[in-house]
């Protein structure tokens, strides 16, 4: 024996209910099921797809997006972007207001080396500073951030969109690559009004807006009802979730991502303790009021988290309940958060695993 | 120029103010106090101190704890013992009940190879699993983790502990090595009544009982008030943050951690968008309603996070409201998840990097 010892590492052909736990699943069936759906809808009202990879940040994933009809790629950050340019993909967004020198030099970087690099901007400061760090030789491409209504990020106003659209057009060293929205759910009438107003403004001043993006998985089935848009993005289709589910996107059923826990402890005929905790499910609640749905006890509520420990509450639970050693499956709240947390994710088909991939972008400084 | 560009790491001597973020960032002289102060405070009453590893994750600040005096140090998963066991650690407890037969093969590995290592139960299901990984010829060392109202682990009553200690000094392969507890906040009595009920009833029957540790942060100054702890095991008090400061256990200004986070975004005069978001800061709230505290803009509210993004409302701020491309320093409410999801740490010193360090034990699969 040599120490260290390599880190635990499910093997292709094993059995997901031998597997050690905690540790996230990805069902192959219902993956392929998600990424097919979507993107025939999306071929259905001739929307461009562009999916975002903060959900599994797996090269070999995006590849199967691609395969099936995306246009490219949209990611969150300039680290995750380098992984994705190193596994060859060229048509990449980063929907990210991005300032400082640092990332200004590694994007710069970025840019000679694949052709269709894009970003985002929605002020005046982070074009001017892009400007500086981009040469006429090799302009970036930058499309204007919109707030529709999201709350986050974006230009409050169709007039300053255009605005601020005619100044990247103007800009030494970038080119306008046109408009893009990450909207709050449900939210069509809002996004297709900004969009038109935008739209209708740069045509009057002669500026070809050439991409109109829009995004979010909630209501993504409700994509073409916004007519401005050329393309649409989504990340957590890929694999869905319980606020998925409850949001109408999905079935529970299709929900990609399980993660397989064991019973640990059982203090108390209500009470069993699971080997997932906040390092496993992270905190995030989405509006529920517990951590995560357990397939196998609909009944039983993920109560309270600590680092490595789930408390369940088995008070309601009728019939069987889960006892010392049961492995139990979890579809979390959010799926995208958990990819985060592991340096590897399982897949299987049908209980057998079929393949370990490395999660390639997760964790990256910035 | 080849590719893949390493990842950015921040160098030896550069202003942190110049760091790319987000990043986290650990003040090396609020650190020494932190290890020092609980230190002297354990010295000064004689309870040896465990401190718990899940917080930093890093075997060089590890040292630190041990060279200021440390017994041994405390892990939560068989990853993150074989971490520190291969760095050198020999005296490790793992509190955790440990089951299944890949993890059951590993810590035989483990306890080949270092001479302290002890894990604890509290039912008799681990304890017969762990008693047939076991040989008689290099006994594993468990104690009984007892629940005296922290409603995590363990067993419910001190005849029950007793029951258990008595099956573990039974148990082939195995030595009995004391009790245990992970208790609420200031109850220190019950936790010296739960003890003190079960070293009497382990002493009437003969039993020695060799370690009995408590643990926890926010009432660590009071350890001394739980006059049968031989030992006290905690795990936050060596950075600190914004849930220690309000349990009373420090203050504000004793959190070693900071994220400095950069404004991205102004889109409304009231609200700023920050380049950290729940992959940064992590979505615990542990009874917050915001996301942490911003130094600098103490009546600034994080008030959501997406996932690269944190949204602060700054209506209450009076005064200069920070603008586009700022930096900030967060406070995080909770410390130790931060830690799991950064690669590396980054160490300054009156406002310089000192050092960087692999989070050696992040993110490992269990």
């Amino acid at each position: 024996m040599t120490y260290p010892l390599p880190a635990p590492r499910p093997q292709v052909g094993q059995p997901i209910r031998d597997l050690s736990t905690p540790l996230p699943l990805i069902d192959e069936t219902k993956l392929e099921a998600n990424i097919a759906r979507v993107q025939s809808y999306m071929d259905g009202h001739g929307i461009a797809f562009r999916p975002h990879i903060k959900t599994h940040k797996i090269p070999a994933i995006a590849a199967r997006q691609v395969a099936a009809g995306a246009k490219g790629i949209n990611c969150q950050k300039i680290t995750e972007a380098e992984v994705f340019a190193d596994a060859g993909f060229e048509d990449l967004l980063i929907t990210f207001n991005i300032l400082g020198s640092e990332k200004h030099k590694r994007l710069v970087d970025l840019n000679t080396r694949i052709s269709g690099l894009k970003v985002v901007a929605d002020s005046e400061i982070t074009v001017r500073g892009l400007s500086c760090a981009f040469s006429q030789s090799r302009p970036l491409t930058v499309l204007v951030e919109c707030d529709t209504g999201g709350g986050r990020c974006g230009v409050q106003s169709p007039e300053a969109a255009i605005a601020l659209a005619e100044m990247i057009a103007a800009a030494p060293g970038l080119t306008f690559g046109g408009i893009l929205t990450y909207p709050k759910a449900d939210s069509e009438d809002a996004v297709e009004a900004f969009f038109a107003a935008t739209i209708a403004g740069l045509s009057a001043r002669g500026i070809p807006c050439p991409i109109v993006s829009n995004g979010g998985t909630p209501s993504l089935f409700s994509a073409h009802k916004v007519t401005t848009a050329t393309e649409h993005r989504a990340g957590t289709y890929v694999y869905n979730d319980r606020a998925m589910a409850r949001s109408g996107h999905c079935s529970l059923d299709d929900c990609a991502m399980h993660i397989l826990a064991t019973v640990v402890s059982r203090p108390t005929p209500d009470r069993a303790i699971l080997d997932a905790g906040s390092k496993a499910l992270t905190s995030d609640l989405l509006g529920f009021s517990d951590y995560g749905m357990i397939v196998d006890y609909p009944e039983a509520v993920i109560s309270g988290l600590s680092e490595e420990h789930g408390t369940v509450d088995l008070s309601k639970v009728s019939g069987r309940r889960p006892e010392i050693g049961d492995k139990v499956r979890i579809i979390p709240n959010h799926t995208c958060v958990v990819s985060n947390l592991f340096g590897i994710m399982t897949f299987h088909r049908d209980g057998f695993v079929t393949r370990v991939e490395e999660v390639a972008a997760r964790g990256l400084v910035w």
